[in-house]
């Protein structure tokens, strides 16, 4: 998860400087560059709880340590969550013809580019073509960034794993069509409530899951699950982002160099908004890895009592 | 629409060749340009039964008067649809506060780089704003060949219409948080129980608006109307379309050069599927040149009797 990275970033910061007031700016800084992540949050707070009362000089190693067990925890969730998947995913295969594909849809990129190890959405993935269960994943291209087609696409290629690149249009059509077994999808917050914050375009392929009765499973560590928030769509503020994301694409061209061009009209103004909320009732299961946990508030309670606790007592709160 | 054009396409086939095996290797090379869009088929039957019995050297001449005729009727017919379409936003208005524009939301070009005039979804859009209507579209890009951001966006900058480009992943987003008013997309084809095939990703957009009572329209002139064609997604068949046009982006570099870049690893598989079917279910009205009717078979068959009885008696059959 973004929380193991964050966590190294606290070390980087501290060797520069131990004091608290860099240790204030650390924290801040790499906030900043996920407001919506709430696992990078947790992190850093446990990243400043590790340190904050040791002297200057202990710092650094503190750091060091806490974060190397941050990351270690980061693969045996992650190594969960894929077991826990793949038992999904097999049993879907099960239920078809021999040799048959199970037909996974996954949006943008939560697999081990992201995160340490396996990743969350795409840890199944990995572990159920490992155990030899035939699949093939529908990657979404993931606009206007392109994790899906750069990202995703590449990690899979890199594993082995069929895939296709599709346009982020195309899900619905694949939906109605048979075409998709499961989607499986990462998340940056989970509210108590169940409600599941991730990138744009989340909501409109758990609209056509529903529309469809393809089931719609989200892939995630707990500490991505955010007690202290209910309601998604009021309560998770959707980072707006650079106009250039959308306008300009990257990529090779044919001599190999990587070039930059535009394609949207000059005069045009542009909204690049880098999450949307999917309601919890479009929400088949959460993949933690704790297993497969009801998108409410009860299940989840119940399953991580000691983190809503925690946000009860005000702990997490922000 | 796209008929007036093969009708000119006619024209200059005989103009070099006007033998009937001219006349039949005409229409079978424009009708493959686009199988979905049932206009086109209209209007090339129109063009051979305007010039087939006529003699050779009389042929491209009519072929000409019956192009004008066709394209004539098309400008009347998008005006029409322009009017109708210009009443439903300014009702729109009427309940907004004063000079809060409405917030129109649209998919892919129908508008009048793509049709003859006003075009057709477009077309209600330009009709309100040059009756001062306040309103703002939210432009989607249209992955995978961008015409969204390519065509549409350069349209309403020229008009003068207020617009923004979106990736096609924000529009959930925007409906979720009360951002959009209504949704106007145009068709290839619309069957006879009001289904609708457009543009990939109509059909996402479409269940987003039905999940936030958005109201979704689909602007047509009634020779997109198939009554031969009752359950659009078994009955139509949906083109794929180049891997290249969802791997590769075209643009303008910064020194105002055109250029293509690769966006997806060479080894990664790609599926570019050029439509999808919007159930009938999903659209509250179909803006024709007789005004917003009902999608379904009763209402469509009453308001263009004419064209409902000439597929019955099998006229117009494939």
């Amino acid at each position: 998860m973004i929380g193991a990275t964050a966590a190294y970033g606290v070390c980087l910061a501290l060797r520069a400087d131990a004091s608290d007031e860099a240790l204030e700016r650390a924290f801040a800084t790499l906030m900043a560059t996920r407001p919506t992540a709430i696992n990078l949050k947790w992190a850093l707070e446990e990243m400043v709880a590790a340190v904050r009362n040791r002297p200057r000089d202990e710092r650094v190693a503190a750091a060091y340590r806490r974060a190397a067990e941050i990351c270690d925890e980061d693969v045996a969730i992650n190594r969960a969550i894929g077991g826990h998947g793949a038992a999904l995913i097999a049993a879907i295969a099960a239920k078809k013809p021999p040799a048959q594909p199970v037909q996974v849809l996954t949006h943008c990129n939560a697999g081990w580019l992201a995160t340490v190890d396996f990743g969350t959405a795409l840890a199944p993935i990995y572990v159920a073509h490992d155990r030899g269960v035939p699949l093939h994943v529908w990657v979404d291209e993931t606009r206007p960034r392109n994790q899906g087609a750069a990202l995703t696409a590449w990690e899979l290629g890199q594993h082995g794993v069929p895939h296709t690149v599709i346009p982020d249009n195309t899900g619905g059509h694949l939906m109605q069509h048979g075409m998709v077994d499961m989607v499986i999808v990462g998340t940056d917050r989970v509210t108590a409530d169940g409600d599941v914050c991730n990138k744009i375009g989340t909501y409109l392929k758990a609209l056509a899951a529903k529309d469809n009765g393809v089931p719609f499973y989200v892939g995630l560590p707990s500490p991505t699950i955010d007690f202290s928030v209910s309601d998604g769509l009021t309560e998770i503020p959707i980072e707006q982002r650079s106009a250039d994301e959308v306008a300009t694409v990257t990529g090779r061209t044919a001599d190999g160099s990587v070039a930059t061009v535009r394609i949207v009209p000059d005069g045009s103004a542009v909204a690049n908004y880098g999450f949307d909320v999917t309601p919890a009732r479009l929400v088949t299961g959460l993949v933690t890895e704790r297993g497969i946990i009801a998108p409410n508030r009860e299940a989840l309670a119940g399953a991580f009592a000691e983190r809503a606790a925690a946000a009860i007592s005000g702990i997490g709160k922000p």
